[in-house]
């Protein structure tokens, strides 16, 4: 039986014995169970489900102290992110808890019958949204808890009422193996069945599964190319499934005049901290910098790049790739590095911070290599000239997770143009910060234009992730006894509903 | 120059001139029209975009005259059900004006600045809903007016600010360009540009547009193997689009014992009605009727379908498709036809109503065939001798827009798992009433699994259908000034926005 053996990335030795892929069989048995427990998953009380989310979270804090050592052997990301990283994992499913107790992500709208209404007579009508039935989660590798096993798009899709199959990352098996069995123990804690959760191994029970016609919607977090050919395998299915892919972002920042001038050192110093933040990798790090020339920040960015010392990446495919994509930046005709490139030889996958830069009009000629994502810590800085310069240079770039603009109170009459280039391009526009930070809230959205995302139309986190896992049903002049408790009259879960146009509670 | 050109379907004469198919060049200009439209209509203020709306209603409805007999003479479906289903189009128009100034289509949802909250301080974040960009709409045969130009696709992609591109349907060009015509001509007269809305012909430019980088989205109403080709094109895109394609639905319908003998009579009549209204060429046909052995209803079925004549189809395709998929249900060696044959050799694309028997253990075997789609005025009785021989026919069938019930009130304490095989197999559950007509309202919900729709988790008509073309955008600490009117302080537009948590106005 093949194993899906992780490296520990500090020292390249193996970080454990290594977990078995999911057999075929066993992979089907799993999504078997998946299907058979969708009803009951549906039909159990909000409050119950909510009580399962946020036991998860209590179980999942309480084996902090062992689960935290085990994701840095395997990620090397530092106990102190890992720590802050499951806290946010926790709040998360605690945060979907609170939102599906709410009421108002069912989005329960009601017709009363009206036999005189236009254009024809118009029966009961009652429409709530309604789990979708099992979805696989593809794990990330730069998240092991808040986009991992764990992560948004599992605790969203279990919020939402949908068993959960995730496939784990490559890179962390052993702590994905140890947060399932959490996970499964709390499972069953709450004699709820099995199949409402399972983790599984291996690519190709990833592949196997996202053409499983058990499996009724997918998330994936990570590069464009594995998530490329995965929304292939689904939207090529004989029926074709929802797929939600989070991929690779640039996420431009711009820099005007004025505010280069008034704080550039400040801009400079908080643009290298946000882009070697985990050591780029995030994908809201912020790849592309635009500041206009004669900027005068090249030894202050110099300076704060070379103090940041080269760090283990969270695996040996990320480190090539990125040494990969950092070497032809360096090598490439209309770009210059920042600082002199620094070797690192020692064992493990270790990667270099760097900065580059180059010319708004060589980026915009280029822009096919140079906005191309380098997940890692490297950025490049782009100069313009002019605004025309850096609406140019800002059309050539693809959707990204999110935009932001360093500006004064005195860009505000002149910026138009220059957001509505922004503004088609991101899912999140930043004012003077930075966007490395992903807010988990009500008002949360992360999601772009591809490809930065596959469906621009939905956010993978924040409270509205839950919808992505559920689709409308209507109910017809139908009787009281075979309603959801949510559509009956007198509204005995007392949660938001839309009565002949108008919100009531 | 190639011709779009349609026929009369009661002569098989020409219906009119034909249609210049729109050439490449044109068809691109089109496009960039759109786009550099599309900002202006996303800033057009909510009551000037509802003012379009309802004057293209008015407009449209002042044509009356006009527009009835040519749709009559491309589509020979009746001036009392055109006048009918152009004032479905057009109160279509009015309640997508009356949702957006409601406001709730905006999702507003605002969080605080909050510099304590877990995981992390969190910055002012503020949320809604944002129109995708051009949209590009594929009209149906069978609905020249409520899913043609001036269609729910049309009306609800206007109605979120994005412009339109409709490819119109071979069938009904002569309409296609009339409805356009004036369509444009409330454009101009409220001083918006012509590019946000666009009446294009020819198979070739509705392929060439699904693939245009400039296309943000795309809409489709017809056939299942028409609507797979071109998801198949916008999902292989370089750059994937969201495609909400509503393709075929069986539709099935189940009579219990109790409703089969209090009732029986009634249901015969009422179905055979709903299965040739509008000569069966409806995606809510009730396909299939599951009803006990032994019901004694052959001879009132058998009569009801006896009186209804020979029609023309919407089309010749139609009619040809209708003939060969009646003609192999009636060849088939497990299902017997209610009726004997008639026979219709006039000119034109004429249909006969027919209607057929199965065994429910026969259906289940050949579900492969008997379950697929026949559109056109016939239905497929499926006759079950246990709950168990039910369930297990129902089990064989693919997604559905709608599942019906006629029942009892002595049936509602063992319906459960019935109830349980249809609920994930349509979007629309109907308690003793009949499929075919679709109430347009807010808690509509027209869409359901694969094939009936590419997308379960939207509907395609009714107030949430603007939902399709909306992608949400978050501004992060975003000074007043650069905000949309929508998210300020004060809420100037008084729309109805979520803050912290909780709905306020």
């Amino acid at each position: 039986m093949k194993l899906v053996e992780s490296v520990n990335p500090r020292t390249g030795e193996p970080a454990g014995p290594g977990v078995s892929e999911t057999p075929p069989a066993e992979l089907s048995s799993a999504l078997s169970l998946a299907k058979s427990a969708a009803r009951r998953l549906a039909v159990e009380p909000i409050t119950e489900r909510a009580a399962l989310l946020r036991a998860i979270a209590d179980r999942l804090d309480d084996r902090a102290e062992e689960l935290v050592p085990l994701a840095d052997t395997e990620t090397a990301l530092g106990k102190p992110r890992l720590t802050a990283e499951l806290t946010r994992a926790t709040f998360q499913l605690r945060l979907f808890a609170e939102t599906i107790e709410e009421g108002s992500f069912l989005d329960v709208t009601i017709d009363t019958p009206s036999p005189n209404a236009a254009p024809g007579p118009r029966p009961d009508l009652r429409r709530q949204l309604e789990p979708l039935g099992p979805v696989l989660v593809f794990a990330a590798s730069n998240f092991p808890f808040a986009f991992g096993i764990p992560g948004g798009d599992t605790a969203s899709a279990l919020a939402s009422g949908c068993p959960v199959i995730v496939k784990a990352h490559e890179g962390h098996p052993e702590l994905s193996r140890r947060v399932g069995e959490i996970i499964n123990s709390v499972v069953a804690d709450h004699n709820l069945p099995a199949g409402i959760f399972t983790v599984v191994f291996g690519q190709q029970a990833g592949r196997d599964a996202v053409v499983d016609p058990r499996i009724k919607a997918a998330g994936f977090t990570g590069s464009t190319n594995g998530g490329r050919a995965l929304y292939d395998l689904a939207t090529g299915r004989l029926d074709p499934i929802p797929f939600y892919g989070e991929l690779g972002s640039i996420n431009p920042t711009v820099v005007t005049k004025a505010a280069a001038r008034a704080r550039g050192t400040d801009i400079a110093t908080e643009f290298v901290n946000s882009f070697t933040l985990d050591h780029g990798q995030l994908c809201t790090k912020p790849g592309l910098l635009f500041v206009p020339v004669g900027h005068k920040l090249d030894s202050a960015l110099a300076e704060a790049v070379s103090v940041v010392p080269p760090a283990p990446m969270v695996n040996a495919r990320v480190a090539e790739s990125y040494a990969k994509l950092s070497a032809e930046l360096s090598a490439h005709s209309e770009v210059r590095s920042l600082i002199t490139p620094r070797l690192h030889t020692e064992p493990g996958a270790w990667g270099v911070p760097c900065l580059f830069v180059t010319s708004a009009e060589s980026f915009t000629e280029s822009a096919e290599t140079l906005a191309e994502e380098c997940f890692g810590p490297s950025s490049l800085i782009v100069e313009y000239a002019s605004t025309h310069e850096l609406i140019n240079a800002l059309q050539a770039i693809e959707g990204s997770l999110t935009a932001t603009i360093h500006g004064e109170q005195s860009d505000l009459q002149s910026l138009g143009p220059v957001l509505d280039v922004l503004r088609p391009r991101a899912g999140r526009l930043i004012w003077n910060d930075w966007p490395t930070d992903v807010p988990v809230a009500w008002a949360t959205q992360h999601g772009g234009p591809w490809p930065s995302s596959t469906n621009p139309t939905h956010s993978s986190v924040g409270a509205s992730a839950i919808r992505r896992w559920m689709r409308p049903v209507a109910y017809q002049a139908f009787p009281q006894e075979l309603l959801p408790e949510s559509l009956k009259d007198g509204n005995p879960l007392g949660v938001p509903r839309r009565i002949d146009g108008a919100i009531r509670r």
